[in-house]
């Protein structure tokens, strides 16, 4: 089936890049992206038309770290230091999805709020409970996201009675589950929650289970001194928190590492070497005042970066808050380095939200050739009539800005149109 | 006449104190707060009851520093250094206020959503132009926006030809506009830009209009080092910025001072002796890369501290933004000061986004005998299904954090409730 797009098409093939055409148009064959063009070639002239007029035609967004059962304690406990917001908030939330029916309520809104906003990719941790993540990745599916999801490992330092698994468990409920992941555009990933959650018999094992379905691995990495502190009483073997992954066969190309705010030199050069990504979650990082993560930094050194929202540690789902809250933390980053270390600018922001996760599922630079269309649709009409005529460039940047969700009037993801406003 | 209002009554009378009465009364007479009461007291049952039932009644939002013939550009040129965004942004879109019925269109859609997202009270930049000033208070008072505004007095550094005034033109025009202010809840406010913009004789001519006609002063103060080294060159007699105003008798108690983020020690405590306004504008600070503000020590120094959104140097106009903005900037400045300062949390960013600023216009603490009410009612029922049923302090810090327009179900300002969804 043969579809065109037309509309103010903008990509980021390159960070830094913007890539726009104006009044443009889209081929699309069976969903997958043939060509863009300024005028309609003749051959395409029997395609199905969706005219999206004057708006603008954005890549959708890649979510590449995120708590899916944390959806519903969002915006809460901001005030408490981390250990008591864990146990007052995170663990006790995250344990009522032992229930799939409240998993089900919870995951069917978590879905839909993240389509209609324009999130079609994701890079997900479940909690520890194998038929509620079964229930996430339904749900998931329904809505038209796509990407990974994990069942957490987690044999200690959890919440005994409620939230925590012995090492026989873990490894037999992942293959459990790992046997039951039967979705089009869902896959499992491995996710140990972190070092400190899981014992090195467990972290033997998850390599063991990595090795035999060939599957990739997702935690966290590096978010405060604290934590790093604490990785290094557990493995006094590991100079550094990264080799805690290592040692068990973990650190590998696209194996996902959340935050990395104090990767030092060495950490961050094994991320490069290793083809890591490093998901960078500046309104979690601020919420929780871990730190400030330098991103240009690792950027600069070839670190292959994306972003999370990382609900509820951030309290922002939709990816267009994530990127500018982005911009902002890497201009605080500019003050605290006396202002020597450029800020991000919109189209790296918007590169690093779209492009770079996207990229993480196979797909190619921007809207590339060959790739099932990931896509929104943005009406700037209802916003504050300008001073004078905008460019598209500036229409772009200010819907990165100014967007809301009800800006946003279509959604395509993996080739299909899922959300038509 | 006697109202009732039902609902969980929240207040800050103090920073850092949340006053919370459950399933609470408050009874206004002609709009002015008579009490507030766990059990409806026999002589008020004859009251209009307004039943909020499980909704949580908050105290409006003062956006105490804000230029409203920005608003067409906020979102925009994000990219740019200062300069560049002044010359390509902000001076064009300012001058377009010459246009009165271009002033209308967006001065009627401003007042609109200030109100419909909680601000009832307001000290707002206006352009140079004194109809268009004339345009905005008329709008702000038919959308029920109460405070005040001032017409901008810039006679030098502004652009020649679209955007300055002469020095005899600022005088009169600023005389002109006096004489025909004649608002119910909005006043005019003395408006020179900032030192940079206004030549030493119209400073002196609006040391005389202040005392002539007792009028408040706002302006803007230390916001970043290029500034600041501007200032001592345009008067080298003055030591620090604030003299350059005092100089000319415009430092003065409820004088409004937005930024201060380089304000030194001495200038500081000229700011806490004067009883002048400091107004932090978080997400602007960040925007510029001008600075981070030391909010906590500002207030244990005794400095008045509100905020202002400072659009559109701000990119977000609704002050629940703003509050949730402020606490992530001082958990910046926690982490720049090594983790030394303490963070503002959610009742104090709440303080500071209501009754520091209510305070300016004469109000008393919090939700106070005597005052005409300023409330908005938020409907926190669509917020995602929590994992255990919450208290209402637990609704309230999540209602900061996840309100958008849509659950503000009624806005109350200067005793009358003006938006009813």
């Amino acid at each position: 089936m043969k579809e065109i797009l037309k509309g103010h098409i903008i990509h980021a093939p390159a960070l830094g890049e913007l890539n726009i055409t104006e009044n443009g148009y889209m081929v699309l064959e069976d969903g997958v992206i043939a060509g863009i063009y300024d005028q309609l070639p003749a051959e395409h002239g029997d395609g199905v038309l969706h005219d999206y007029g004057d708006k603008l035609i954005l890549q959708s967004f890649a979510d590449m770290h995120l708590h899916a059962p944390q959806y519903p304690m969002l915006g809460m406990g901001m005030d408490l230091p981390l250990l008591d917001w864990l146990s007052t908030y995170t663990f006790p939330t995250e344990a009522r999805f032992a229930d799939p029916v409240y998993a089900r309520e919870i995951y069917a809104r978590l879905a839909r709020e993240l389509i209609t906003n324009g999130t079609t990719r994701v890079c997900m941790f479940s909690s520890l409970h194998t038929d509620a993540t079964l229930v996430l990745m339904e749900e998931l599916e329904k809505a038209g996201v796509t990407g990974y999801v994990g069942k957490v490992n987690m044999d200690r330092n959890g919440a005994e009675g409620i939230l925590q698994e012995t090492t026989a468990e873990s490894v037999a409920e992942t293959e459990r589950w790992l046997a039951a992941c039967h979705f089009k555009d869902l896959k499992p990933i491995l996710t140990p929650r972190f070092t400190p959650s899981c014992t090195n018999e467990l972290m033997a094992e998850l390599g063991k289970l990595k090795e035999k379905y060939g599957l990739y691995v997702q935690s966290h990495l590096s978010e405060s001194h604290a934590e790093i502190a604490w990785v290094r009483e557990l493995h006094p073997d590991c100079e550094r928190y990264w080799e805690t992954y290592d040692k068990y066969g973990l650190w590998d190309d696209h194996t996902v590492m959340a935050h990395c705010v104090h990767s030092d030199a060495v950490e961050r050069r094994a991320m490069a070497e290793h083809n890591v990504l490093a998901v960078h979650c500046g309104d979690s990082n601020i919420n929780i005042s871990s730190g400030v993560c330098p991103v240009r930094q690792l950027l600069n050194e070839g670190v292959w970066v994306a972003l999370g929202s990382d609900i509820a540690g951030g309290a922002q789902l939709p990816m267009y808050r994530v990127i500018t809250t982005t911009i902002r933390a890497s201009k605080v980053r500019q003050i605290m380095d006396n202002w020597q270390t450029p800020f991000l600018t919109v189209p790296e922001g918007y590169y690093l939200g779209t492009t770079a996760g996207h990229k993480y599922f196979g797909a190619g630079d921007g809207f590339s050739t060959g790739d099932a269309l990931h896509a929104i649709v943005v009406d700037d009409s209802t916003f504050p009539t300008p001073a004078r005529p905008l460019t598209v460039n500036e229409r772009f940047e200010r819907a990165i800005y100014l967007m809301e969700q009800r800006n946003i009037a279509a959604v395509w993801s993996a080739g299909r149109c899922v959300v038509q406003q």
